[in-house]
């Protein structure tokens, strides 16, 4: 999903500011959407067709979506502009700062799909399932928040189920086969349906902050 | 693993009365190995390949192999007598009663390897890593006692995954590819070598009760 640098995004995507607001409203973001609502944040949107098909389908929720790439970036905010989605706003943010801009308990939930598996030992720190990470999750949402993961990488899959249990979080819906169990409301992403065609299995899990 | 039913084991069985002693020996069990030493028991011992294998490698561990099936039972104790491994005693047992046999924190480490997955909605409460079972399993660890689980059953080790974190057991090595994977001393019980040369895949785990 990387894309080849475009200087003119720098420009084009101010276009898309009621879309995507500076990320400096620490503990302000139901304002935003003109409405309370609960808050799910998807971290690494990418070019946002996940969270687009989400929050169509539940209007009633408001919705997040960090990417730390501006080009990609422009690109969601693009889809979120033409489908009239007024139930998203996207912000250009590194994961690592979200406690920056959330204050405790403003989040119901979280979304991880696909993140960078990150394979070599010395960058188990950048996984977005690592524990430092996982605290600053807890950090951010409220009791009972949740967090939905999705990868295809088996390794990732593995070490980040050590890492929940090492948090104390609780599971469900574990599947190492998502698109082969009975899972009903999956929404797919741009690179699950890629990797999934070419007969990858798809692990996934709820994870629970109590 | 199952076997026709051979009365003449009921009778042939007690030669073996030094290795399969009676299972009512609560809090006693050091006597029965004439030394202090930790206590590893594997649940559902069957033909006593792994634990026979595991006692050779590990002399300074005493070894109890539970299994309910008398006469699954008999070849294991032929094995542990013909190989003369002094440090394996074995039980005529169901899980189901562990604790009526172990007190509090008298047992170190518990092995299940392959045990029956149970896939039946209803049968739930039989698999041996469901809540109820690892209620039991605490009860008689130390603390930081640790139960290895390994299954080539992809729902049972989804599922188990689920309960441990539902009990607030911590997870170590996770592995969804056992025999791909980088796993130094794994003892190959004679399920997993038979489903493994299938390929089928071997998922193994070990959890820390701390």
């Amino acid at each position: 999903m990387r894309l080849r640098k475009r200087p003119w995004i720098t420009e084009a995507i101010k276009q898309y500011a009621a879309i995507i607001p500076e990320p400096q409203r620490e503990g302000d973001w139901q304002k935003l959407f003109d409405r309370e609502a609960p808050l799910h944040v998807e971290l690494g949107t990418g070019r946002g067709g996940f969270i687009s098909e989400l929050a169509t389908r539940n209007p009633e929720i408001n919705y997040i979506g960090i990417e730390a790439n501006q080009d990609v970036l422009y690109y969601a905010a693009q889809k979120v502009a033409e489908r009239q989605i007024a139930n998203i706003r996207l912000l250009l943010l590194n994961v690592e700062n979200i406690t920056d801009i959330f204050t405790p308990g403003e989040v119901s939930r979280l979304y991880i799909n696909f993140c960078d598996p990150w394979p070599k030992k010395r960058h188990t720190k950048r996984r977005l399932t690592n524990s430092r990470f996982l605290e600053r999750y807890r950090s951010i949402l409220i009791k009972g928040g949740e967090l939905f993961f999705k990868t295809d990488n088996q390794a990732l899959f593995e070490f980040s189920l050590t890492e929940f249990a090492g948090a104390n979080l609780k599971l469900r819906n574990v599947t190492f086969d998502l698109h082969n169990d009975d899972f009903g409301e999956n929404v797919i992403t741009e690179y699950e349906a890629k990797f999934s065609a070419k007969g990858m299995k798809i692990f996934r899990c709820e994870v629970i902050f109590e």
